[in-house]
């Protein structure tokens, strides 16, 4: 396998923001070229397939401003610096939801967007839910609660009201998850 | 359904870069209040699930400034302005792996990272493939091509040599479509 890497000759930040930044680095290619990569830094994210005894999906619908869409995912949330990815998980789905969880499983962690971020997101299964009660949103943050079966959620991909990639991985994995246990 | 819609009150452009563009809204949340939204601007985005002969997927392996790794992912790229996305994967499915495809499926669309970017993924399936010939990288784009099974995909996964969320969904499904194929 070739050496792919592309070494930093420069690094310009740009902006420091609440939530991300960005940074211009100037890099040296494979080839010895000269090149530049725009670079956003993200503090990395959580999110949670949460399943309840009717065996529906935990869904919070909430308004993106970024898209200008009000689109429903799973409960999810940033880490706050040096937190352990599953709290941050257990407490996003308690502010979140209203609900705990006596079962968590981690399923698998990802980059959202490798050719320009570096938030990287860490999926959990949580199960055998229960009413916390500490529903506690950020004083930015309005959302709304919904629990939907596997072919409403399909339906809503159809629809395009769920349409973003944590949500719709986490659907396609619910799926195989209901298939396996079905054998 | 509440209105969860947040008004802009003021829009400040920040930075204008080669790929993504900056930008920080003033917004008025739904209870009147004012807050802050750092939003990153992209052109959008295509990937294609390039399913060979032998029931194998094609992976291009690259180095990725944003996370210093380097790693395996479906065949993608950014969108040319005004370009059809079913072109541009057209496209990017030759320029990266050389291969050409008869049958073309759209499979989904999402959003990569709601919370801070509106980059939109169309992810596409790209079955009955020939050899184009037509191999082109951008001359700052160095990949190395490989074929996988569904096995190797979820080793990958494991080891977390493939770790991004337009690859991670694509295999979910390829898994989903296997099954089904097979009943």
């Amino acid at each position: 396998m070739r050496n792919l890497t592309e070494k930093t000759k420069k690094s310009e930040p740009i902006y420091k923001g609440k939530i991300i930044t960005l940074q211009l680095d100037e890099v040296e290619l494979p080839n010895g070229n000269t090149s530049y990569r725009e670079i956003v830094r993200h503090p990395g994210a959580v999110a949670v397939i949460a399943i309840t005894d009717e065996n529906k999906i935990l869904m919070v619908r909430q308004f993106r401003k970024a898209l200008e869409k009000t689109i429903y995912e799973i409960p999810a949330g940033k880490r706050d610096q040096g937190e352990e990815p599953e709290l941050t998980a257990k407490r996003e789905l308690e502010e979140e939801t209203g609900y705990v969880a006596n079962k968590w499983t981690h399923l698998v962690s990802f980059y959202t967007s490798p050719g320009f971020a570096d938030e990287y997101l860490h999926l959990y299964i949580a199960e055998e839910l229960a009413m916390g009660g500490n529903l506690q949103l950020d004083e930015d943050e309005f959302v709304e609660l919904f629990a939907f079966t596997l072919e409403e959620c399909k339906e809503l991909i159809q629809k395009g009201d769920i349409c973003d990639a944590k949500t719709v991985a986490a659907i396609y994995h619910w799926e195989l998850q209901q298939i396996r246990a079905s054998k």
